[in-house]
């Protein structure tokens, strides 16, 4: 086996690969990947990807349908794992073994695992976030609990090789923050000016006073149900 | 013609179209659109769309493929027609006559249509806002006045029909505005919560100065260049 030039660049190259799987929120992958996709542009030596099952179009929870870049078995050792979250389909696949198996599997030998909303519910649920501070969307932030890690109220939490993102949109601080930690302030402020990230929510921040109202809980409950209807033992383990 | 409910139901839903092509800047398309559908799901008689010239992968910036739920000509009427923007590729596109006509038709139609970044110059470039007070990403905004549009430095501007945004993830707060505009402030509310849209950009605001950097300049003139190296009269005419 010979050495080029350019296997070695490509022995060098820093991995940062994002998940998909069927049904996800897209806003939790793309804002993110767009952030370490700017990553990969301004700095040498990084690359980003998206791995999923197969290379082909996977629904989202908008009638957009995205394609990954690779399988899962193609990129086994990335340094950075990103795990995005949704609402059924995601809450469904907490009982998804093949799923799971992947996600121990990429987490395990990863240098840095992240999650965005309930994607930190599929870490949890494949068991690497025991013992861990974690957060997740608001809704279903409790249950982490139920797997072993502590939940947090905060827009992004890290503990270790972990950094979980509260709900969707979170995802955005979090790679910024992400991007600061592994190549600099500087890269990400720069990545900040050129995605324009200078919020001014219509109507501010949010009034987190309605995010307790009973109706929420109602509906978190329901939705959970449906998503586990086929799995009444982690549905059990979850809300008993 | 029998006009059973499912057809007068279907008659009177109002279609909320995003438009996508190759190249794009995902981010621009996902923040509104994921706003968009969670409208849909909330409010009866909405429904939201991903139109393209085929039903086929997209490559984007990023390492993720996009594909669209329909084709421009199977939605030739949508009420609210939304144009995400990108780099290379979008500038590119404003010496595209085939992409130009979906848009001029289909922003003609249209009771809305809106605009994210570099999206705007497509809008202007198809001559649809001559007259108009528009933005854009901060680094290209001052080519809408080539096309007879009024540059303004906001996070989003809206002149009548038109609702355009500046740069990339400025696309969340434009379509939270819209919704605001269409379905009222209550569930524009209600989605900005469901996206836990409150941002913590991790360095605080843009540093406005750091865009004004000559080197910013020469990097926007140089991808400009290369993009319509194949279209010297439009770049003159944009550069002269």
């Amino acid at each position: 086996m010979t050495h080029t030039p350019a296997a070695e660049a490509e022995a060098r190259t820093r991995t940062i690969a994002f998940a998909v799987y069927p049904g996800i929120t897209p806003l939790d992958l793309v804002g993110p990947l767009q952030v370490c996709a700017a990553l990969a542009d301004l700095v040498p030596g990084y690359r980003t990807v998206v791995v999923g099952e197969r290379i082909e179009p996977m629904r989202t929870d908008t009638p957009l349908a995205l394609v990954p870049s690779h399988t899962f078995a193609e990129v086994p050792d990335p340094d950075v794992f990103i795990v995005p979250g949704g609402l059924t389909p995601t809450l469904t696949a907490m009982a998804d073994e093949t799923l799971l198996a992947h996600l121990r599997r990429t987490a395990g030998r990863a240098r840095i695992v992240g999650s965005v909303c309930t994607g930190s519910l599929l870490l949890a649920a494949a068991g690497v976030l025991e013992g861990r501070r974690a957060t997740s969307h608001w809704m279903y932030r409790d249950l982490l609990a139920r797997f072993g890690a502590t939940p947090v109220a905060e827009r992004w939490v890290e503990d270790g090789p972990f950094v979980t993102a509260a709900g969707v949109s979170s995802g955005i601080d979090m790679a910024l923050q992400l991007v600061s930690r592994i190549a600099g302030e500087e890269v990400a402020r720069q990545i900040q000016l050129f995605i324009e990230y200078d919020p001014e929510p219509p109507f501010g921040p949010i009034d987190w006073a309605a995010a307790g109202a009973p109706a929420h809980a109602d509906f978190a409950s329901a939705v959970l149900a449906e998503a586990l209807a086929d799995h009444p033992e982690l549905l059990t383990r979850l809300t008993a």
